[in-house]
């Protein structure tokens, strides 16, 4: 049922991001509060609990395709938070973001560690 | 020396890249030399030998970044037979496509699975 | 529940794109099953029949989103198709695209009016 | 002529954006008044005033158009309002973005619908 | 007047696209002849015959942009050909191409690069 | 030899961006000191001193390029100094983001003018 499919969503968001969980739906709630639902239902409920990839590699793809987009500063930041929350390292998360001079171009490549590094120095920050 | 960067460049490739392996050469050689030289020596004498991430990793992150892209079909199927080569099962392909569709979107995503089935019909009539 | 969904989903796109219809679940039967039904349950099942902006104006919006990324002809094909199943006129998809030349640029415009073109005289070869 | 063309353009750029009305002239008039020139007489005098589209729906394509390109947050803002005063309803712009998450994917989706929150908040306050 | 554009325009299509001079009004007759109209006017005449850059210049950045959109080799193959035209040589030309690696990837550039081989080839073969 | 190379990089880097010079190691060293690396040895010591193309044109076509990405804005503020540094006037950068315009789009080639006016603007203050 549609409300199993939401809840689910929203457990799988909540454990893949516990900080930013709730932000989501309280920035959209009075403008569009029915794609903060899609975004439980559909990427988090369809798609990132299904088998055949680890979260890991699923949160590296991510931070892939979020790289190449170029505009989506705050969505590659949350993913890199996300990534560390499944276990990735830092180190992989770096890896992946070299890598991506050579597919998305250096200029891309770089506003992408510097993302990683604002993500990075506010974790060191405490904050 | 940079003669060695080369050699180490195409071995990485010959590995990956097998049954392409050459032809890159051979396509760039009238008209750019020098370019199928910093394909081998920077992506993959650089990039790809570096420790920190496996192949089968890094294979995955190209693709999901050649399928944001949106517009490199020839170089997402040369990479999804690299992903085959260095371990990746078509299932762990065919899901960062699926994933594709909520960062790039749907089109994007589609656009990729049929090509990806495309190698994999090629596969499977032993072309 | 989600078997309503889906079917629900099968139905608008049945109607909007009755040509096409079977198609995709075809063309991703092998490969990725799970990719066509999510095109059923998300796009059309919960986007296409919402309210507050009817189907037309819906055809045309999507069809200015895939002028812009450029690099999905096939599916801007269909939703050239699904506007004139849905209402729009040949002159107002035209418009469109004449106007994605402001916001896209005109080599993305021109390639998009080619791709208008195609459609239309398959529609008047009886295609 | 030319000098008609110009002040078609800025009659209608002035009905559709009267409050950055003046602007535009003003940010490029030190660096490059031609390009200011060139945006009264295309998009305005050209394209906006032809007939086959109303206004609206004109708006609601380019918005969805600057969704899609991702990277042009400052002038969404500014067709967003633009829709406004051409007649187009909060609801009616919301559902085109929501719609873009299915053709643009999720992060470009939301990160339009932020510039359309601001948009509304600073109305609502009055700016 | 707008008759006089029209014509300055053409007459600068014709001197840097003899061969394609021609192509682009048939072609779009029937669908948008105003879109032919427009490319005229806007790009070659408004743009192109513009003092302060050589015509040179003008065709390797235009080269450099079709390269990074990705998506548009039939109007890159079109630059390229202008650009013989107006004088630049084929090693510069692929320099451009080359170059374009660092900023908008290695697989874009390949595509760009390709195109340009068949755009010299057509030409060794006297198409 | 690799050590050759590095320090070749840097003098041209040094040579084309005194200013920034310095910024992208110290900014790269603590998360991606390869990638400051590889940006002195693959960009600036393999391809700005290929001959074949001048500096000035290397810089517009990297302008080109930037200007159409969109999302590269701190980068092309770094090469619009670098084209300024090697000879470039204000006059030919601005005529090169205004044909933007017509490849990029509008909205695209305006947000170039607006990083250029701010770049201008903080010589002029002798910043």
């Amino acid at each position: 049922m549609s409300e199993d499919r939401y809840k689910k969503g929203l457990e799988m968001l909540k454990m893949m991001h516990p900080k930013s969980y709730g932000e989501l739906a309280d920035n959209l709630k009075d403008i569009a509060p029915d794609l903060a639902r899609f975004v439980a239902e559909f990427p988090y409920a369809d798609v990132y609990t299904r088998p055949g990839l680890d979260l890991k590699t699923r949160e590296l793809v991510t931070i892939a395709s979020l790289t190449t987009l170029g505009h989506a500063q705050t969505e590659l930041k949350s993913h890199i938070l996300g990534a560390l929350n499944v276990g990735c390292t830092r180190e992989e998360i770096v890896e992946v973001l070299i890598q991506m001079a050579v597919y998305a171009g250096f200029p891309t490549a770089l506003n992408a560690v510097y993302t990683a590094k604002e993500v990075f120095e506010e974790l060191d920050n405490g904050e």
